[in-house]
Protein backbone atom coordinates (compact mmCIF):
# COMPACT_ATOMS: atom_id res chain seq x y z
CA UNK A 1 0.00 0.00 0.00
CA UNK A 2 1.11 3.45 -0.19
CA UNK A 3 3.90 6.06 0.86
CA UNK A 4 3.40 7.67 4.02
CA UNK A 5 1.52 10.88 4.12
CA UNK A 6 3.46 14.34 4.39
CA UNK A 7 2.49 17.09 6.54
CA UNK A 8 1.84 20.61 4.28
CA UNK A 9 1.15 22.55 6.92
CA UNK A 10 -0.90 22.58 9.94
CA UNK A 11 -4.62 23.96 11.00
CA UNK A 12 -5.23 26.73 12.97
CA UNK A 13 -8.65 26.93 15.35
CA UNK A 14 -9.48 28.04 19.13
CA UNK A 15 -10.35 24.10 19.68
CA UNK A 16 -8.18 22.90 22.10
CA UNK A 17 -9.91 19.48 22.96
CA UNK A 18 -11.56 16.93 21.38
CA UNK A 19 -14.70 17.99 23.17
CA UNK A 20 -14.93 21.65 22.18
CA UNK A 21 -14.56 20.96 18.58
CA UNK A 22 -18.02 21.49 17.12
CA UNK A 23 -19.53 17.81 15.13
CA UNK A 24 -19.30 19.57 11.38
CA UNK A 25 -18.19 22.74 10.23
CA UNK A 26 -20.10 25.97 11.10
CA UNK A 27 -20.75 28.62 8.10
CA UNK A 28 -21.12 31.13 11.23
CA UNK A 29 -17.92 29.68 13.05
CA UNK A 30 -14.76 31.33 14.27
CA UNK A 31 -11.72 32.09 11.79
CA UNK A 32 -9.66 29.60 11.43
CA UNK A 33 -5.85 29.33 9.30
CA UNK A 34 -4.36 27.06 7.21
CA UNK A 35 -0.70 27.53 7.72
CA UNK A 36 1.06 26.23 5.21
CA UNK A 37 5.08 24.41 5.55
CA UNK A 38 7.54 26.92 3.78
CA UNK A 39 7.95 24.57 0.59
CA UNK A 40 4.91 24.76 -0.44
CA UNK A 41 4.00 28.72 0.09
CA UNK A 42 4.77 29.27 -3.95
CA UNK A 43 2.07 25.99 -4.09
CA UNK A 44 -1.04 28.45 -3.24
CA UNK A 45 -0.57 30.44 -6.36
CA UNK A 46 -3.84 31.05 -8.41
CA UNK A 47 -6.21 30.27 -5.45
CA UNK A 48 -8.74 33.48 -4.71
CA UNK A 49 -10.55 34.64 -2.07
CA UNK A 50 -14.27 33.83 -2.38
CA UNK A 51 -12.97 30.90 -4.07
CA UNK A 52 -14.59 27.02 -2.74
CA UNK A 53 -11.50 24.90 -1.74
CA UNK A 54 -11.39 20.84 -0.82
CA UNK A 55 -9.61 20.92 2.39
CA UNK A 56 -8.09 17.54 3.57
CA UNK A 57 -6.83 16.79 6.94
CA UNK A 58 -5.35 14.45 9.50
CA UNK A 59 -7.60 13.17 12.33
CA UNK A 60 -5.03 12.20 14.53
CA UNK A 61 -6.74 12.63 17.53
CA UNK A 62 -8.94 9.94 16.63
CA UNK A 63 -6.05 7.32 17.45
CA UNK A 64 -5.92 5.27 13.51
CA UNK A 65 -4.44 2.10 15.47
CA UNK A 66 -7.75 1.66 17.04
CA UNK A 67 -10.64 2.99 14.30
CA UNK A 68 -12.04 -0.54 13.05
CA UNK A 69 -12.58 -1.25 16.77
CA UNK A 70 -13.74 2.50 18.19
CA UNK A 71 -15.97 2.04 14.95
CA UNK A 72 -17.39 -0.71 15.67
CA UNK A 73 -18.09 0.50 19.36
CA UNK A 74 -19.62 3.84 17.92
CA UNK A 75 -21.66 1.47 15.49
CA UNK A 76 -22.84 -0.15 18.28
CA UNK A 77 -23.67 2.39 20.62
CA UNK A 78 -25.71 3.95 17.99
CA UNK A 79 -27.97 0.94 17.47
CA UNK A 80 -29.08 0.61 20.32
CA UNK A 81 -31.27 3.85 20.07
CA UNK A 82 -31.81 3.37 16.25
CA UNK A 83 -32.96 0.02 14.54
CA UNK A 84 -31.39 0.26 11.11
CA UNK A 85 -27.76 0.59 12.37
CA UNK A 86 -25.21 2.55 10.52
CA UNK A 87 -21.83 1.37 9.24
CA UNK A 88 -18.83 3.87 9.71
CA UNK A 89 -18.64 4.91 5.60
CA UNK A 90 -22.11 6.20 6.49
CA UNK A 91 -21.18 8.40 9.45
CA UNK A 92 -18.92 11.37 9.56
CA UNK A 93 -17.33 9.78 12.70
CA UNK A 94 -13.11 10.74 12.93
CA UNK A 95 -12.75 6.77 13.90
CA UNK A 96 -12.53 5.44 11.07
CA UNK A 97 -9.96 3.07 8.93
CA UNK A 98 -8.06 6.16 7.67
CA UNK A 99 -9.00 9.05 9.51
CA UNK A 100 -8.99 11.69 7.07
CA UNK A 101 -11.27 14.42 7.64
CA UNK A 102 -12.84 16.70 4.65
CA UNK A 103 -14.48 19.90 4.66
CA UNK A 104 -15.41 22.38 1.43
CA UNK A 105 -15.31 26.04 2.67
CA UNK A 106 -14.93 29.37 0.81
CA UNK A 107 -11.62 31.46 1.20
CA UNK A 108 -11.67 34.62 3.50
CA UNK A 109 -8.57 35.82 3.00
CA UNK A 110 -4.81 34.57 1.35
CA UNK A 111 -2.03 35.92 3.06
CA UNK A 112 1.92 34.60 2.58
CA UNK A 113 1.71 30.77 3.29
CA UNK A 114 -1.90 31.19 5.10
CA UNK A 115 -4.84 30.78 3.71
CA UNK A 116 -8.14 31.82 6.45
CA UNK A 117 -11.17 30.17 6.25
CA UNK A 118 -14.28 30.01 8.59
CA UNK A 119 -15.61 27.46 10.62
CA UNK A 120 -13.92 24.45 10.37
CA UNK A 121 -14.53 21.55 13.22
CA UNK A 122 -11.11 20.32 13.88
CA UNK A 123 -8.58 20.65 16.87
CA UNK A 124 -6.07 23.17 16.76
CA UNK A 125 -2.56 21.71 15.26
CA UNK A 126 -3.83 19.26 13.11
CA UNK A 127 -2.09 18.38 10.34
CA UNK A 128 -2.84 19.84 6.82
CA UNK A 129 -2.89 17.26 4.13
CA UNK A 130 -3.80 18.83 0.99
CA UNK A 131 -5.96 21.68 -0.77
CA UNK A 132 -7.95 21.47 -3.79
CA UNK A 133 -10.16 23.48 -5.54
CA UNK A 134 -13.52 22.47 -4.93
CA UNK A 135 -15.97 21.67 -8.26
CA UNK A 136 -19.64 21.56 -8.43
CA UNK A 137 -21.78 20.19 -10.85
CA UNK A 138 -25.58 19.43 -10.96
CA UNK A 139 -25.52 15.74 -11.34
CA UNK A 140 -22.02 14.76 -9.46
CA UNK A 141 -19.69 16.77 -8.11
CA UNK A 142 -15.22 16.41 -7.96
CA UNK A 143 -15.49 17.54 -4.22
CA UNK B 1 3.60 11.89 11.06
CA UNK B 2 0.49 10.02 10.54
CA UNK B 3 0.28 6.11 10.56
CA UNK B 4 0.24 4.71 6.78
CA UNK B 5 -2.76 3.99 4.89
CA UNK B 6 -4.75 1.07 4.67
CA UNK B 7 -6.54 0.03 1.35
CA UNK B 8 -10.35 -0.50 2.46
CA UNK B 9 -11.04 -1.80 -0.92
CA UNK B 10 -10.45 -0.90 -4.26
CA UNK B 11 -12.77 0.91 -7.55
CA UNK B 12 -13.38 -0.83 -10.65
CA UNK B 13 -13.56 1.75 -13.66
CA UNK B 14 -13.26 0.64 -17.50
CA UNK B 15 -9.68 2.97 -17.54
CA UNK B 16 -6.62 0.77 -18.00
CA UNK B 17 -4.14 3.09 -18.44
CA UNK B 18 -3.95 7.36 -17.64
CA UNK B 19 -4.27 8.42 -20.65
CA UNK B 20 -7.75 7.15 -21.23
CA UNK B 21 -9.04 8.76 -17.59
CA UNK B 22 -11.26 11.84 -17.76
CA UNK B 23 -10.03 14.92 -16.58
CA UNK B 24 -13.00 14.67 -13.53
CA UNK B 25 -15.76 12.81 -13.30
CA UNK B 26 -18.14 13.02 -15.78
CA UNK B 27 -22.16 12.74 -14.57
CA UNK B 28 -22.51 10.44 -17.78
CA UNK B 29 -19.99 8.24 -17.67
CA UNK B 30 -19.80 5.05 -17.51
CA UNK B 31 -20.70 2.88 -14.41
CA UNK B 32 -17.62 1.87 -11.64
CA UNK B 33 -17.65 -0.06 -8.77
CA UNK B 34 -16.26 0.21 -5.18
CA UNK B 35 -15.92 -3.26 -4.04
CA UNK B 36 -14.81 -3.37 -0.37
CA UNK B 37 -12.80 -5.89 1.32
CA UNK B 38 -14.70 -8.22 3.46
CA UNK B 39 -13.44 -6.99 6.71
CA UNK B 40 -15.63 -3.59 5.61
CA UNK B 41 -18.82 -5.57 4.30
CA UNK B 42 -20.78 -4.20 6.98
CA UNK B 43 -19.81 -1.19 7.55
CA UNK B 44 -22.05 0.23 4.36
CA UNK B 45 -24.78 -0.34 6.62
CA UNK B 46 -27.30 2.84 6.50
CA UNK B 47 -26.14 3.89 3.01
CA UNK B 48 -28.96 4.57 0.86
CA UNK B 49 -29.13 4.51 -3.12
CA UNK B 50 -29.21 8.14 -4.62
CA UNK B 51 -27.38 9.66 -1.37
CA UNK B 52 -24.45 11.82 -2.54
CA UNK B 53 -20.94 10.39 -0.72
CA UNK B 54 -17.24 11.70 -0.72
CA UNK B 55 -14.79 8.95 -2.03
CA UNK B 56 -11.47 9.25 -1.24
CA UNK B 57 -8.62 7.24 -3.26
CA UNK B 58 -5.25 6.60 -3.54
CA UNK B 59 -3.87 8.27 -6.85
CA UNK B 60 -0.56 5.62 -6.85
CA UNK B 61 0.17 5.80 -10.50
CA UNK B 62 0.90 9.58 -10.20
CA UNK B 63 4.26 8.31 -8.33
CA UNK B 64 4.17 10.18 -5.50
CA UNK B 65 7.70 9.77 -4.96
CA UNK B 66 7.99 12.64 -7.61
CA UNK B 67 5.21 14.33 -6.32
CA UNK B 68 6.35 18.14 -5.36
CA UNK B 69 8.96 17.40 -8.42
CA UNK B 70 6.86 16.80 -11.14
CA UNK B 71 4.12 19.57 -9.50
CA UNK B 72 5.97 22.10 -9.69
CA UNK B 73 6.90 20.82 -13.28
CA UNK B 74 3.24 20.64 -14.00
CA UNK B 75 3.41 24.50 -12.30
CA UNK B 76 6.27 25.65 -14.67
CA UNK B 77 4.76 24.07 -17.87
CA UNK B 78 1.45 25.70 -17.62
CA UNK B 79 2.96 29.16 -16.60
CA UNK B 80 4.65 29.11 -20.11
CA UNK B 81 1.40 30.16 -21.08
CA UNK B 82 -0.55 31.49 -18.65
CA UNK B 83 0.78 35.02 -17.20
CA UNK B 84 -0.83 33.94 -13.46
CA UNK B 85 0.94 30.30 -12.70
CA UNK B 86 -0.59 28.08 -10.74
CA UNK B 87 0.83 26.25 -7.74
CA UNK B 88 -0.19 22.76 -7.03
CA UNK B 89 -3.05 23.69 -4.46
CA UNK B 90 -5.09 25.61 -7.32
CA UNK B 91 -4.79 22.52 -9.34
CA UNK B 92 -6.83 19.28 -9.62
CA UNK B 93 -3.37 17.52 -11.00
CA UNK B 94 -3.11 14.07 -9.05
CA UNK B 95 0.71 14.47 -8.75
CA UNK B 96 0.83 16.30 -5.62
CA UNK B 97 1.95 16.36 -1.86
CA UNK B 98 0.00 13.54 -0.77
CA UNK B 99 -1.69 12.14 -4.09
CA UNK B 100 -5.63 11.49 -2.71
CA UNK B 101 -8.26 11.72 -5.51
CA UNK B 102 -11.64 13.45 -3.93
CA UNK B 103 -15.18 12.89 -5.51
CA UNK B 104 -18.28 13.85 -5.05
CA UNK B 105 -21.02 11.23 -6.49
CA UNK B 106 -24.63 9.86 -6.01
CA UNK B 107 -24.92 6.06 -5.31
CA UNK B 108 -26.67 4.33 -7.74
CA UNK B 109 -27.19 1.14 -6.26
CA UNK B 110 -25.59 -1.05 -3.54
CA UNK B 111 -24.43 -4.81 -3.08
CA UNK B 112 -23.23 -6.76 -0.93
CA UNK B 113 -19.66 -4.74 0.01
CA UNK B 114 -20.20 -3.05 -3.44
CA UNK B 115 -21.59 0.52 -4.51
CA UNK B 116 -21.89 1.30 -7.54
CA UNK B 117 -21.52 5.24 -8.82
CA UNK B 118 -21.59 6.68 -12.40
CA UNK B 119 -18.18 8.39 -14.11
CA UNK B 120 -15.57 8.27 -12.03
CA UNK B 121 -12.20 9.27 -13.34
CA UNK B 122 -9.32 7.00 -12.01
CA UNK B 123 -7.76 4.09 -12.83
CA UNK B 124 -9.06 0.22 -12.80
CA UNK B 125 -8.06 -1.16 -9.57
CA UNK B 126 -7.67 2.29 -7.77
CA UNK B 127 -7.00 2.15 -4.14
CA UNK B 128 -9.97 2.83 -2.09
CA UNK B 129 -9.38 4.76 0.92
CA UNK B 130 -12.38 6.21 2.50
CA UNK B 131 -16.54 6.97 1.89
CA UNK B 132 -18.17 9.42 4.22
CA UNK B 133 -21.61 10.86 3.56
CA UNK B 134 -21.42 14.32 1.79
CA UNK B 135 -23.36 17.17 3.44
CA UNK B 136 -23.92 20.20 1.74
CA UNK B 137 -24.85 24.03 3.44
CA UNK B 138 -25.22 27.27 1.58
CA UNK B 139 -21.99 28.54 2.67
CA UNK B 140 -19.74 26.10 3.11
CA UNK B 141 -19.92 22.18 3.73
CA UNK B 142 -18.34 18.78 5.15
CA UNK B 143 -17.74 17.19 1.77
Amino acid sequence: MPAQLIAIGQIRTPFLRLDQCPRNIQPDGPQCQLQLNPPYWDELRGLKPGQLILILYWLGAARPEVGHAKAQQVRWQRSESDSDPHGVFSLRTPIRPNPIGAAVVPIDRIDEGCITVIGLDCLDGTVLLDIKPAIYRETGSTA
